[in-house]
Formats: C-alpha cells, sequence, structure tokens
C-alpha cells in the first residue's frame, strides 16, 4: 500500500534549535547534536535520539546492515537482558567489575545487561549447528548495548547505553577464522568509506578480550579517547599499545672500566641528570616491580617511561605490582634510588629491559650504594639483560618501524574493531561440531564491532565547522535542506519544490515555518547540516532559487526547473 | 554501492529444524516459532530472534513504521535505561510492584528498564514544545520494552523483553486529541489489515493506566490470555469488563408478603436452590465487601459471579476488601450466609446491586436469621438499591447490549491498545505550551501500542496448520521457497531459478542442502511456512517445476519460464 509522498515540513518536525552549547559539553559532537535538535540527554551517559537524529542512526544502521548482508552475515536480535550464567562461565561477570549493569528478576534470579555477546551467540551456535558442513557461520546483530561506564562523557561518543553492530564467525580452521577476518575487515572498509569516516586502521593489542590478530578502527578527532601512533612519512599507523621500537644495531665501541660518581642527594633521573650535566638519555633507570611476588626490575633510558599497562599485558597471567617501602626494608642489597644492574642482574632480581639498553651500550646508573651511581656501565659487559621488553610510553618522534621516519601521536575515535577471539569461548563453552573425520572439532571465533552511535558522533566531529553540522550525503538527515525565505508566495513554491523533489525520491526537508525569519531559518539550516540547501528567496518572483553547498558554502542562483533537474538528476 | 542480489540459499543459512515440540510449549505458536527455527529460549520469557525470526520481525516493524509515517507520526528512539524520578512523579514506580525491573548504576542511582514510556516522552515534549503552534505531535518508537511477568510464558506471545511500537499524541484540546486517536485506529486498522490479521476492535476499561476512551485490538486465538465479548449475531465486541448488560423493563406484577422459610444448613446458593428446588437465579446473593473499611453488600442474582475486579475498578480509588471472620464477629445483626437486604439495606450497610435486581423484581434471600430464608422479597417494596453497579462475570448467553442475541465469549490476544490518557501525566508533569490567547495551555495526551514481537506470534497462532506455520505473505521471511529435490541437476536448477526471482525482488529461499533427503525438505517447508513453495524435481529434466500453495495445498506443474512469469509479475 503505497502512501502520498511529501517532504518533511519543519512546521510539522518537533525541532527545537538552541543558540548556545550545553553547560557541560565539551566536545563539537556533543554540543552540535544537542544544540541543532539531534539528540537529547535522558541521564548520565544515557540518550534520546530526536526525529533528526533517528533517521541519521537508521542511516547509518543501514549501510552497516547491508555491508554485513553482502559478506553473508546472517542478522539476529539477542536479548540485552542475559542470564548470570553464561559470564559466570566465561569468567566476565567478574572481570567487567562495575561496568556491568547487574540485576535481579522477582525471583532473585541474577542478569546483566549486555556488554557485549560473546557467550550468548556461541551458546546459539553451539544448539544449533552440529557439523563441520553448517560452519563458517557470521552472525550479527545491530542491538543496544550497555556499559556503566565510570565518567560518561562526551554526548553519544561514550555513552552508558548505545547503539552497536556486533558480529561474530564460527569456523572450524584458523584459515577459515583468517577468511572470516578479512571479509569483516574489507566489509568495514565499505562501510567506513560509505559513510565518509576518515579512518586509519591500527593493529591493536587485545585488551580485557584475549586473543590474537586484532585490529582497530580509528577516525582521527581532537576529541578522540584514544592516542595512536600515526608516521606522517609512510602509511605506518598503530595503537600505541602495539608500537613497536627499532634499534639500530650498536657499534663496536671500546669503553673505560666502571667508575664510582659522588652523587648526594640525587635518588631521581632528573636530579642526576642535573648534578652530572649530561642528558637524561645516558642515564639508565631501573625500576623495580613485584612479578608474582618476585622483586623484578626493568632498565629503560632515562629520558623514558615505562607504561605500567604495557608491562602487565606483556608478563600476563603473571601480576604486576610496584615494590613498597616494606620490600627495600627486606632487601638491603637494594638502595633505593640507586639501584644498578651491576653485580645484581640475574642474581638479586631479573632484569627486563627496553631493546635500547642493548648489548654494547654504555650508561649512567645507581652503584647500589647510597648517594652513589657509576658510570661506563656496559651491557653484557657489566650486566646481562635476562629479557628484552618494549614497555616504554612511546613518545612523538620515535622511529617509524617501516620507514624510521618520526612518528606522530594523534587523537582518534574507535569507532571499529575486528578480532580473532581464538577458541576462548570456544573452550569456555565446549563449542565442538562434527569434523570431516568424524571426530569433534573445537570451534574458532572471530568478533567483530562498530559502534553505530558512536559513528554518528565521530562523522559530526570530522565533518562539522564553526556553523555547524555538515553531513555526507549518506547519513544526512535529508539530502535537500529548502529554505522558504518570504512571505506566502516562497512559502508556497519552497512546499512546491519539496513535494515535487521528494516525489522524485529525494529526501527532502522544507523550512515552511510561519513567523521564523529568513537569518533564524538559515542559521538552522547551516547548523542541521543536510549537505544541500535551496533557498526560495527574493527571486521566487521570477522563478529563480539558490542552491548552496552546505560544506563549500558554494553559491549558485537558477531557475526552479534548472534546479529541480539538478538535485533530481 | 549495489550489490548482487542472490536467493538466500539454506545450505547456508544457520537453521535447525525440530521435529519434537519444546517441553515446556502450550500453543501453537510456541511450538512452531521453535521448532521451524525463528526463535530460542535465552531465560525465561527472553527470546533470541534467529535469522528467520529476525526477517519477520522487520517486516512487521516496515509495516508498522509506514503506516505511522505516514499519519505523520514522528519516529524517535527512547532509551530504555531510564532514571527513577520521572516514575516517582507519575507513581508508576511503586504502582509496577513486582513487573518493574529495577537496578542501580555504580554510584548507586536507580534506574529501570522502560515498560512503557509516557513520563519520558511527556518530559520531552516539555523540552521540546513550548507553544500551541508546536502542537499536535505523535511521536513512536519501535524499541525494546520490560515487563517481569511473574509466570512468562506462551514463547514471544508474553515475553519479560519485548518489541513494542509505543505511540504518544499531544494536543491542546479534546477535539485534537479525538483526531489523534482517530488518526491511530484507522492507521492500526491499516497495519493489521496488511499484516493479514484477523482482529476485533473492542472498547475497554482502562487499567492501571487511567483515561478516558479506550479501545484494544484483539486478535481471536485460543492460546489468547485475554477473553473477550462477542456478538455472533451483529458486530459488537467489547471486552468483558467492559461489556454493559441490559435489563429488560419488569412487567408491573404483584408479589405476596415477605414469608420466611426454615432452611437449616444452607448457607451457599448451591445449597439454598437444592433444599428449595428453584433455580439459582430465582435467589438473591448478597456479597460483603469492605469499601474503604465500611461494609458494603452487593446483591446479584444467584446464579451470577461478582467479578472483584471490575467491582474495585467501579468503586477506584476507594479500596474494596472482603469481610472476614471477625467482621462478622463485630456485627451480630449479619448473620453469615443467611444476610438478606430488607430492613438493612441503606442502613446497617450500603447496598449495591446488579441490573438485574430490578426495581419490581421478586427474591428468596436470606432472612438475617440463622438457618432461614425469605421469599416475596420485592425490590422497591421490601428494600432500595443504593447504587446500580455492572459487576457481575460475564456468561455465554449473556444478552448482546446492540441487538440482544446471546453473546460468545472468545479467547484473544490483545495486539494493540488505543487509548485516550487525557491530562494524567501532564498535570504530574506540568506540561504545558503558550495558547493562541497568551496564556499556558495544560496538554492532553493518548497513547497508543502494538506488540511487535507478540504480533508475530499471534499471525502465527492464526495461520498455522498441522503442517507448520503459514505466513502471510506480507511478512513471510520470504515470498518463494524453491526446494531441490534431486541431484545435481535439481540443484543447480533451483539455485538459478532462485537467482533469477531473487534478481526481480521476489524474496527467495533455496533449499540447496547436500545430503538432505526431498522428503525432509518438504517437511522443512511446511514447517517454516513460506507462502509459495516451488519444487524443482522429477520434471526438472523437461524443464518442468511444480508450484505449491503452501496455505491451500493447490498444486500445479509448468514450465520453468512459466513459472517465473508467474511469480514475477
Amino acid at each position: 500500500m503505497a502512501h502520498a509522498v511529501h517532504a518533511q515540513r519543519m512546521s510539522k518536525l518537533m525541532l527545537k534549535t538552541l543558540r548556545d552549547d550545553p553547560a557541560d559539553a565539551e566536545t563539537a559532537s556533543h554540543k552540535l547534536l544537542v544544540r541543532a535538535g539531534y539528540v537529547r540527554r535522558s541521564s548520565a551517559g544515557v540518550w534520546t535520539w530526536l526525529p533528526l537524529g533517528k533517521k541519521v542512526l537508521e542511516n547509518v544502521s543501514r549501510v552497516v546492515r547491508e555491508e554485513m548482508d553482502a559478506i553473508g552475515a546472517q542478522e539476529v536480535l539477542l536479548p540485552a537482558l542475559l542470564p548470570r550464567e553464561p559470564y559466570e562461565i566465561s569468567g566476565r561477570w567478574d572481570e567487567y567489575g562495575d561496568l556491568l549493569f547487574r540485576l535481579k528478576d522477582r525471583k532473585g534470579a541474577d542478569y546483566l545487561l549486555g556488554p557485549t555477546h560473546e557467550e550468548i551467540f556461541t551458546q546459539t551456535v553451539k544448539d544449533q549447528c552440529t557439523s563441520y558442513k553448517d560452519l563458517p557461520v557470521i552472525l550479527y546483530q545491530i542491538q543496544t548495548k550497555y556499559r556503566d561506564e565510570a565518567r560518561p562523557r562526551s554526548g553519544v561518543l561514550r555513552g552508558r547505553e548505545f547503539q552497536m553492530k556486533d558480529s561474530y564467525s564460527f569456523d572450524t580452521t584458523d584459515e577459515g577464522l583468517a577468511e572470516s577476518y578479512r571479509l569483516h575487515r574489507e566489509a568495514y572498509q565499505r562501510i567506513f568509506a560509505r559513510l565518509g569516516m576518515d579512518y586509519r586502521i591500527v593493529s591493536a593489542v587485545s585488551g580485557a578480550m584475549g586473543g590474537s590478530a586484532s585490529e582497530e578502527f580509528l577516525a582521527p578527532a581532537a576529541a578522540g579517547e584514544d592516542t595512536f601512533v600515526d608516521c606522517p612519512q609512510c602509511d605506518y599507523a598503530a595503537n600505541t599499545e602495539a608500537y613497536t621500537i627499532t634499534v639500530p644495531p650498536v657499534e663496536g665501541e671500546s669503553h673505560g672500566p666502571v667508575e664510582e660518581l659522588d652523587t648526594p642527594d640525587t635518588p631521581t633521573i632528573e636530579t642526576l641528570a642535573e648534578h652530572l650535566g649530561v642528558p637524561a638519555s645516558a642515564t639508565l633507570k631501573n625500576l623495580l616491580v613485584k612479578v608474582d611476588g618476585e622483586i623484578t626490575a626493568v632498565g629503560v633510558p632515562g629520558d623514558r617511561e615505562v607504561d605500567l599497562g604495557k608491562l602487565a599485558e606483556h608478563l600476563a597471567p603473571a601480576t604486576v605490582e610496584l615494590v613498597t617501602a616494606e620490600d627495600f626494608a627486606d632487601r638491603p642489597d637494594l638502595v633505593r634510588g640507586y639501584v644498578g644492574p651491576q653485580g645484581l642482574a640475574g642474581t638479586a632480581f631479573r632484569y627486563l629491559a627496553d631493546p635500547r639498553v642493548a648489548p654494547g651500550t654504555s650508561w649512567i646508573t645507581g652503584a647500589n650504594k647510597q648517594d652513589t651511581h657509576a658510570r661506563n656501565v656496559v651491557c653484557g659487559r657489566d650486566f646481562e639483560v635476562d629479557q628484552y621488553l618494549d614497555v616504554t610510553v612511546v613518545e612523538p618522534g620515535d622511529p617509524c618501524p617501516r620507514c624510521g621516519a618520526g612518528i606522530e601521536l594523534d587523537r582518534a575515535i574507535e569507532i571499529g574493531h575486528i578480532f580473532q577471539l581464538g577458541r576462548k569461548y570456544a573452550d569456555a563453552f565446549q563449542l565442538d561440531v562434527l569434523g570431516q573425520n568424524g571426530k569433534p572439532v573445537r570451534v574458532t571465533m572471530g568478533s567483530y564491532g562498530i559502534g553505530v552511535s558512536r559513528a554518528v558522533a565521530a562523522l559530526a566531529e570530522q565533518t562539522h565547522d564553526e556553523s555547524g553540522l555538515c553531513w555526507p550525503r549518506e547519513i544526512a538527515p535529508a539530502d535537500v535542506h529548502v529554505v522558504a525565505a518570504g512571505k506566502a508566495l516562497q512559502t508556497e513554491l519552497a512546499l512546491e519544490v519539496g513535494d515535487k523533489l521528494a516525489a522524485a525520491g529525494v529526501r527532502t526537508l522544507v523550512d515552511d515555518r510561519a513567523g521564523v525569519s529568513p537569518g533564524v531559518k538559515f542559521t538552522d539550516a547551516e547548523l542541521i547540516g543536510v549537505p544541500t540547501i535551496l533557498v526560495v528567496g527574493r527571486g521566487a518572483k521570477d522563478g529563480l532559487v539558490e542552491l548552496k553547498d552546505r560544506k563549500t558554502g558554494e553559491r549558485e542562483e537558477l531557475t526552479v526547473d534548472a534546479a529541480l533537474a539538478r538535485l533530481t538528476a
């Protein structure tokens, strides 16, 4: 049953634009999506999508759905209200900590609001698939997710209730998983290209999810909460956790013997470098930690910081703690502020070091005596390294591992994540299918996410200008925004043009509001950010209208017919 | 970016049909939706929609969306996770009792999972609309709702997490509300007609929602949890709560004087009627209750039951309780089992009565003495009725208020509800807009719901047969189900035909599964319930296929080209 198609009239649209930024808004997308009437805050990190916002959200969902369908993924809809048991089996009921919204039903049974659905998809496939012939299978849903963020902020960029596309692949072989991963990677490239998103694919170290190959899709934006390594010379880009330094080989060089230096009151690198008048990079900093309770030292150049997160990631599942005053009290051989590896590395403690502490390099470091340091302490001659680890904080200018140029650190929004989970969940839920040889085969999985509501905010961040939002056409709430700037003549013509465009399949918004000045209408049109603005103004009596490109600001006056022909071409 | 269109191959579809009904399933829709692989239970009353089920759910949503858009309703998306405060203001935080899923966030703040969204829509409009010029407005969403049902059952017919379309209208005048209500009523008629639903519109008494005009859309089905009054002679239909009896005028008739009867051990109507050898309808039953603590009697013919729910509804906001042994102990004038209104009605207690207890009618009733009844107790002569109330349980054969024929009581599923809320929520939230005269006007609201996931189950209930599901075309998961019944020749032709149909825009499923017998494929096709089945079998070598109508079972053999022409016409 077809209904007559009309343009959306702004006189009938529930829309209240605001001139002022919301008091708590810090990012452009938060300010503009609220001011232009796309979203309104319901509670902290929980948002209502108003009519224009719902259209944009739906457009993003449609693109995602089409590209997921195109790789043969099957759409399903899982509940958001989930029982505790499967999350106990995976361990995530506890691991998620305060991030998980937990609740009880009337009978006192425990439930949670799904943050992601690995457990339930695994159970679903265990129920539905029994043979290798049933695989591979890729399932996806576009659904509401919940995370009780400690500091929900930046509007819909990081909410506590949000829309996400999550998909999961199930294969019997590693090659199959690699293929499902490749299909997703390519689908994501098409999705973000269609959305008009500027993005980078960076290799990522898995976080709490556990697993192997993993890449993030990052949208560079000042408002982003993620920092990534970007090479200005080549196409290298990486999550800071995934960046690896390259150390040039050390030239054979002879060093003098170890020599003690009287360095009173220099327990920090800063005080030491100043006292000796040497750069911090000439000194060797030895950070003491306890790895599963055992004292361990981490040696890095004095100008570098140890990233404790990276260190913990490298040493997992061992626990890593900083040493305390009591630990020093128990170990008089370790002189706080004056520890050096010479004579101790490998005996008093395990010695881990940054790759820059390469064999043949010479350092100023603690002499293991109060108020005393040593110089000419040579790696490989005066101490040995038990294990090299890349655990320093990345800094701008560090070498690109691909071309050697100084890298940059940029801010970005994580808009997608693809991840070879492997058999972690299949093991937890004993997900086997009957193999070709008649024996059970453990299934291997991938998990893949796109933040659908977040993508809306990321696009707003990337495409807005000082006048307002400025949507790529594919996700804009309309193709054309017709502004009736004048009296009855202009309004009538605007409505006529709008309905003709709508009848031709052009998504059209007509600002037919009575008692609203042309100036306010222009300002609202710029704020709302539909890609083409058609102004019906003074020229209307001569059958002329103005077309304006929202992004470039280019204007052109032409006849109504020419404008219609252009826009429906 | 267009993608090549292919038929959905069952060899790639995640689908496991079951031969046996799930152990806990009682209704046809529950059994068949599970057996045909549309849904799977996640936890009590919480369901996963598998690929075929998601398609049907999406088709229902699309029809609803198109018809809501056609009446100018604007789609939004409100959160499911809602703060406590607005529900405190409306009183529903408490009123909902155990039906509400409640939870706390990491800071201990109270939240709920939305059962319906009157409060939040009211707040949204208060935020967005300031003038009578901004109204009327109709907003809707298709969204996940939550109700912690005590006995979730019947599959997706009554879930604890479910999909619902809820809409809300906002007007400044009663006439405006009536018009928004009419628009919804007509949209609902179009929606249910398009869905292929057999439905009745019945007037309904509002439940916990409070308000005035209200109608329910009921889908007659044996599995329904609602009973409604249906006239077999005319088009009268009503919710049992809304049915009103019509009492023929009592002919002027003279009755003898009140006469006492010795009726030992007859404290119930049953024992009394048997003892006296009269029909129960000749006796007057007096039910004693406390209304706000005051003893009140309700007189109904002895063959009728009082519907305590109806009684409470009529007397709200007063509380209604049954009298206890202590109450009798306090009131020696009330002889338990032998109460009559004569001499007591209007003095010892307020006397409410069923309209059948009309002036001039004569009754056998208690004589207010142990083991004694009285006959010839005439209404209007021997006792007066303080208030007539229609509070008896409706029974089959009761008179149709429109044509007088004996009504039937049928089971149905409530699939929609339209409701003039009036100013209840606008009062609670002080929702005013500036009126035409410059003074604030209180807004009047309507609320309207369609159970989207429930509609899927209701259609399954109404349209299935002994072989399986049997979908109306508009919501079927596909238009055509091609069965490859044979070897490579048949499979190749089936896929070719399927892809040609798909390319022509016909939604097509091809059963190309290898190693599955034609018999199993036929059984699965009947179970899945796509409206047209195209069998590629023995005739394939001669270019012949068979078309079968799932509903009527009609079969026809024709050439491939003729079949394609027929199906793409």
